[in-house]
């Protein structure tokens, strides 16, 4: 790599932003132990700020500006929560932030960059459209562009929650993590295999959108995904600098359906009383669709988000 | 009162239930402080075992029974938690437990009752009725009964919770907690009142089943409710012992209409990313109706529980 990413890198992240981010907790559930004949440790980033782990990355990369180029502000492209965590994070240093977000995007995730004080501009659904009206702004303004997961100061904000994960749970044997762009399977991995009592690491991504799946097993990075997932913040394909992270400290990637993610999902809400977001469901449908991989073992699962608008929840029937 | 409670039981019950229940976490949210211009650190007792607050009084119970007592089981009639609560500690220690439950109960608070081995018989849904199965149960098979709040053991188990609070969080003004039974208001309001740095305390309850608000009003224990409400867990009045402690330590009691909690509950979802039961967002709920009584203070409240069947909730309209 022409660029360097490491531990090193993680453990600045953690330095810069500290007290600008929270250190979630790690909750355990004896019923669902019970279910999966495993210790589930439950890193549980939909309780971070503005609702998931991307106040992680945001924060960091914001706050890793020199001053002069900060001043003309930050921008992006999201589908949601990067967008809102990062006009939390130029609020923050008192800077603009531009969010450039697809016209179809949940009121839940607009309203939260909007109330953070972000400028949306809106787009296309495509990520042609997404990328075309960011350069735009960027050039416009002066802005900086601070792309959602293809970014090392992003991905290294990330891999913050694994940090705390295992030097909170020591001995685990799985870490099971979403991967969409792969910013956080991204920062975890190079986490988990730095440290002395590293896991292995395993991406878990919906089979509707299996382009990480593809690209790690194919070893060339696939760009166009075949179907739609109701995990919406999975909607995207590995950024580059992921992609070669991901090939080199990656033990699998796992994919899962459509109805395990919604099962799971409600699952996590009976059982741990607490909000996920689609998305942040995909490694507990990863261990309802393959038990007998993870049985007896310590997992350590990251629950990245719960923002989700729950009148629009289509649960599954249930017996 | 001719029997003593106070805060030295409440600190014997911590120790006797320690390893067996959660110290929970207490969450802070921006967003909802810059809402009520106040500072709120939410207790989070969804998280508890079994979902509620109700463990930690069921299990100090349980473990106080001598083994001879103790052999022949434990009994109670519960609208719920507390009878899940129960037959936990009753598995933990190894003894049947017996649980008399009204037949309109919610089927999530059924399922959690059998989860843990406890024993269902059924009853009409009186009071009245509640309280003959379970006197008979208990003369059947020698079982004690332990009531879910009008119980000194009980009563001392939820004051851990308020323990916990206050230590975590010094400097606290209010503490707002959900007052049904009494049991953990009145251990509450014992633990605030003997500790240095104590933070008054105000019961909130549905104005729909206003007994409390009305016996702390009046002096006199009201036991006939006018109406029904959708916090379940709050459809109940006083215990003779709560009111005691309540009377004396408590600093008022307030009301809070159908509407506010519900709009109370739906706000905690969506920002605090926790699922919450009616009863557990009562405190909340006040601060909605009275803002001017909270603002600018420091709030500790205590969110009592999360067992609620998503798909039976009848959110408010949104605009």
């Amino acid at each position: 790599m022409s660029e360097e990413f490491g531990i090193g890198l993680v453990r600045e992240a953690r330095e810069r932003i500290a007290g600008m981010v929270s250190r979630t907790p790690v909750l355990v559930n004896d019923e669902i132990n019970a279910d999966v004949a495993a210790s589930v440790y439950f890193k549980c980033e939909n309780l971070q700020k503005t609702g998931a782990f991307k106040a992680r990355g945001a924060t960091n990369a914001v706050f890793a500006l020199s001053g002069a180029v900060a001043d003309a502000g930050v921008c992006t492209h999201s589908s949601g929560n990067h967008g809102a965590a990062l006009a939390r994070a130029a609020r923050l240093r008192g800077i603009p932030a531009y969010v450039v977000m697809p016209s179809n995007i949940s009121k839940i995730k607009q309203e939260a960059v909007r109330s953070f004080g972000g400028r949306i501009i809106w787009c296309d659904p495509t990520l042609a459209s997404r990328e075309k009206a960011a350069a735009a702004i960027a050039g416009e303004t002066g802005a900086t562009l601070i792309h959602g997961y293809d970014d090392l100061r992003v991905m290294a904000g990330q891999g913050t929650a694994a940090l705390e994960l295992i030097e909170d749970i020591p001995g685990l044997d799985t870490i099971l993590c979403p991967v969409g762009g792969g910013g956080l399977l991204s920062g975890t991995a190079v986490v988990s295999s730095r440290m002395s009592r590293g896991a292995e690491v395993f991406g878990v991504e919906p089979s509707a959108v299996d382009t990480a799946y593809r690209s790690f097993k194919s070893g060339r990075r696939v760009t166009e995904s075949k179907s739609d997932t109701v995990a919406e913040g999975l909607r995207t394909v590995l950024g580059e600098r992921p992609f070669r992270v991901i090939q080199r400290h990656v033990d699998d990637i796992i994919t899962v359906g459509e109805a395990s993610i919604l099962e799971a999902m409600r699952t996590l809400w009976d059982r741990l009383k607490l909000v996920i977001e689609p998305s942040g469901a995909v490694g507990y449908a990863a261990m309802l669709e393959y038990p007998a991989r993870f049985r007896g073992k310590r997992i350590g699962m990251i629950l990245t988000g719960g923002n989700v608008d729950v009148d629009l929840i289509q649960w599954p029937n249930r017996t």
